[in-house]
């Protein structure tokens, strides 16, 4: 998998990713993006977003504790991503569970050129006219995250992640599930958050969006599962997946990379 | 102690606990409810509050890092509780250290009706129009916990958690006083915050509050108590706590739980 | 080195640390606090800040996640302070990395006598009027940090502390460079943030701002150093850093203090 060699390309060039996110995730997100070797910045004043996206390597709009300010803020923090070719990464994060996330991010997806988005199964549900309930910012139910991230794709023509026990990306030209990972994960706030930052990291690094996708998908998850084999409770697995997000490298990813579906789109 | 089990009905029935709280303790708040098995979603933007709050199954207010606009969205999402009859606990982060704080707990308690109040001997005492010494967000010297939580129980006809060397819940049937727990609570930041959470959580899942605060109390001071065993320092205390809140159960509870105090209030 | 009694002093006192600080650092620099043995509170709302920075025994001006509003808040709080004569920090994170931070970190020079400003090479640059790179909120490039330590404090007349691979303290009389740490503080977001507040604590309690920033950075480097003996990599890193902070003492600290330049200024 020579897209792996990814890992390495974000330790080199230490992109700096400027988060609009919310105020959960913001520690353990930085945190997560220094373990990988990028650069974390938050910014989310609107005087300042355009300055910080236009200088920034990679741009991450995450919806988890929205105002209505922040909405203002990233949608100009994206276009100034898009006037730069930066790429731009969605996290609609509980977008259904009301009508003002619902809202903010359909004028998200309007207004701004989105590189990717990653969300769980209801949350992309959402996004493609699926009915799907959400309450709060889990998944809920039995949903096929393949059905839902191909319609998303197509409804939106962006590349769309679909994380949960199996991981679905799915881009123009390919779809691919990927068995990755630990039940771990969701015990610990923020780790779709984060994945969502490192994506955008490895996207800047990346020559075309599948690779960094796919690459960081693979790496992130498994680092869980590195982390999950020491530890067995979310305390010490949060504290765990920040090291072995460290000190994952390429040959772990390639012993353990489980991709089970791989098909044209 | 039947009131144990709601400590499995909280993983069975997995309830949404919707948090206006504070930014130091969002990340630690979340956690914490995953770890006892919740559902956590923090949203405080005044356009989603009250969607969120009809559809959570328990609300906490906390008054932490407070701002205007935040008192505001407390109240909407109270009221909206309130219709639903889901319970709401408060957190009176700090009150009595700024007229700001003091008045926007006395806001909120006046417009949206609590199902319980949780806070250190300083804050319970200013509710309660006892003159203590409030500095910060620490409780600060001798106060008799037991008096304070009686008197604010009668003033303000709510169920009382005054939380310290010893916790006292008092309702209007009965007055406890409990005494687990390990001093590194208050070490590390957000642990009476979480607590309230905690609360909350037990209280959408039990039949009548005082089985709920007691249960709450219990298993939660009783987790910090075996997580102190195994490690001595704040950083360690913290990562130990939420794996010991995944993992503690019925069986632990009932061999340390110790009630020193049962009478009528 | 008599001024690393002022370890224990905190200790002792307890200073209430009031913070106006960033969302990325809050929990972290709570908990630091906490582990040195001070008292935090965060509170930014204009209502509360002049109250609390008026009760508060030291104040921490941070910029990370700046809105409009907070720069109003910070000034308001600062000017409370002076009029009590309680010292305060400036940490003037990712000052130049846009012209909004830029000018915020001017208006508070300019509006507020600060004790100490505490950055990196690059932030104290800005501040020194020397041209330097700021992308993002991490020090970029070569930069000789005495010099710069140099030229901002008789720029501004506010001692300086300049962070990196050695620490270096310039007030009026004394110029120190300091060799204590671990790269690893460069991976954990919030160990600049959070040594700021520690200034702050250890100023509140010292007869002498030299004193208090040179016992401050040294005890906090050193409390690094030691966490790195057990640890390599961020999570764990982290954790062992909280514990140390609050288990590291004076005799640690003469056995490991590294000056390695001390000279008139």
């Amino acid at each position: 998998m020579n897209n792996l060699t990814l890992i390495q390309a974000v330790k080199d060039q230490k992109p700096l990713v400027h988060n609009i996110t919310n105020q959960v995730v913001m520690n353990f997100s930085a945190n997560g993006l220094y373990a990988i070797g990028a650069q974390p910045v938050m910014a989310h004043a609107r005087e300042e977003v355009v300055e910080m996206a236009s200088n920034a390597n990679a741009l991450v709009l995450n919806i988890g504790t929205l105002t209505g300010e922040l909405v203002d803020s990233m949608i100009l923090a994206g276009q100034a991503a898009n006037k730069k070719g930066t790429p731009v990464v969605l996290d609609p994060v509980g977008v259904g569970a009301t009508h003002f996330r619902t809202e903010a991010a359909k004028r998200i997806i309007d207004t701004v050129q989105l590189t990717a988005i990653r969300g769980n199964a209801g949350e992309i549900s959402q996004l493609a006219g699926i009915d799907a309930e959400v309450r709060g910012v889990d998944a809920t139910g039995e949903i096929d995250r393949i059905e839902v991230a191909k319609k998303a794709q197509r409804e939106l023509d962006i590349p769309i992640i679909v994380t949960g026990e199996t991981d679905v990306i799915v881009t123009e030209e390919k779809c691919l599930e990927l068995n990755n990972g630990t039940p771990l994960m969701t015990q610990v706030t923020g780790t779709g958050c984060l994945l969502t930052a490192v994506v955008a990291a490895f996207l800047s690094v990346s020559e075309t969006t599948l690779d960094g996708l796919v690459a960081a998908v693979s790496f992130y998850t498994i680092a869980a599962e590195v982390a999950a084999q020491t530890v067995t409770s979310p305390g010490s697995f949060q504290v765990a997946f920040l090291d072995a997000l460290s000190e994952v490298g390429i040959d772990d990813c390639q012993k353990r990379l489980q991709i089970i579906r791989e098909e044209r789109s």
